[in-house]
């Protein structure tokens, strides 16, 4: 909580309600979003909007998903800035990233302007995907729904506000091992694959649970981190599924706790 | 349908489904999705993943609602082209815009990197928003329910793929005047955005309509269209009410076409 710069919900009373909204007329739980700048030695990297929460765990999952960093110990330090108009996370790498990063920039090679043509920067953001091999990892199909139903009863900012996504570590024997939620879908996946990094905890042997729908990002941020399975609440898109079946990840969509469907490598889950 | 370069769904079988889902094992179809840029002068400004429909109108949208260019006729020309990994969509501007564009770029006043410190980043990406000022619009509180109702029954690729979003301009004279759907919903608004300043329609008058959550990002784009109204299926976070204040736009939310909650210039909702 040390880490958490501002309130990650804030009471709010619409002016008004009505019709089946009536009973929401008193003060409400809204989510809280900041502009959050990612900076590395000084410069800015992104600016995201996110929760104000875990922005220590977002530094981490997004140097590592962004290939900025290939481990938590290439990250010297994160401190974050408060601003009126936002959060500045002031990351410091180990001297060889910074080197990399620089030389990065150099070229030109992130998916954004900069002098790049659109074809390449297109190539920069569809990167090829790690594979996720020879993770004997296997869950029984309710184990699944268990998963699913174990991310939906750990939601604190979701059961407050009704509007953030959230995403889990979720190992048979154990149960949740960790969880972080944000506004944005591609945030709580970093946030989670960031606190892993820092507690050491592999994401091997395991399966991302998500409440949200499955793009290709999401598939790209899980096989960075290695996790062999990723279970979401929602439908994938069909890039989704294809980058799933090249990153060796067993994709199990439209899973509400009663039932799912698998799109990639099914002989991880047990029928 | 001549702008579309891809299908925007594709069928696609899961491996299998159990569960409540067993019925779905048929074929699927799945919401496509594809890297897009958008290139100004053959020098690429971002790259988004989009359904690949209706793609000029993203580059009408996206160049206005980020202030790339101010009005319709200043964008001469939008060419798609498509590659194998993605699609550059070819955007060529007036000579005015062209070179404020260059200015822009040089002076690195982007949110994203290339030398910028977070601050700068964040207050790049916070700029101020325009006022909607001067409509005396005004619509009933059966109309917000029509609007959502109306946006529900008009979404055939969400009737497809269950995995895509919607955003529309409602008159309550006329009804839903033009939607549009997309795997994200800021590309869903800007695709609505850039259709309406194609046609030559004003979004004054009218309540912009929209499945998402309410993200300060969609309060900016609606400002920069002009919408008085903003409805959304969902709840909004708490900087989205805040810049709504600002923008002098009725923000409406929770909206599911029987009952809603108003959270800001509440008086263009007549009780």
């Amino acid at each position: 909580m040390a880490e958490e710069e501002r309130p990650a919900a804030r009471p709010l009373k619409p002016l008004f309600s009505v019709g089946s909204r009536k009973s929401a007329s008193g003060s409400q739980s809204l989510a809280a979003e900041t502009a959050v700048a990612l900076s590395y030695g000084g410069s800015s990297h992104a600016v995201l909007m996110a929760t104000p929460a875990d922005l220590v765990d977002l530094a981490y999952g997004f140097s590592l998903t962004e290939g900025i960093v290939r481990r938590p110990d290439e990250i010297l330090g994160v401190e974050p800035v408060p601003f009126t108009s936002g959060i500045d996370l002031q990351i410091t790498l180990a001297e060889d990233r910074s080197a990399a990063l620089a030389a990065r920039r150099r070229s030109m090679a992130g998916p954004v302007g900069c002098g790049l043509c659109g074809l390449e920067s297109i190539d920069a953001a569809m990167r090829p995907v790690p594979v996720v091999e020879g993770d004997d990892f296997t869950m029984s199909t309710d184990d699944v729904d268990t998963a699913v139903a174990a991310l939906s009863r750990h939601q604190p900012f979701f059961a407050k506000t009704r509007a953030v996504h959230g995403a889990g570590l979720f190992r048979p024997a154990t149960g949740l091992v960790a969880m972080r939620e944000d506004v944005g879908r591609h945030n709580a996946l970093d946030k989670l694959i960031g606190a892993l990094a820092r507690q050491g905890e592999a994401a091997a042997g395991g399966a991302f649970v998500v409440t949200s729908r499955l793009s290709v990002e999401m598939v790209q941020k899980a096989a960075v981190a290695g996790a062999p399975v990723l279970i979401a609440v929602s439908q994938p898109t069909a890039l989704a599924v294809e980058t799933a079946e090249k990153a060796g990840i067993t994709l199990v969509a439209s899973a509400r706790g009663d039932g799912f469907s698998v799109f990639s490598h099914g002989s991880r889950i047990r029928q």
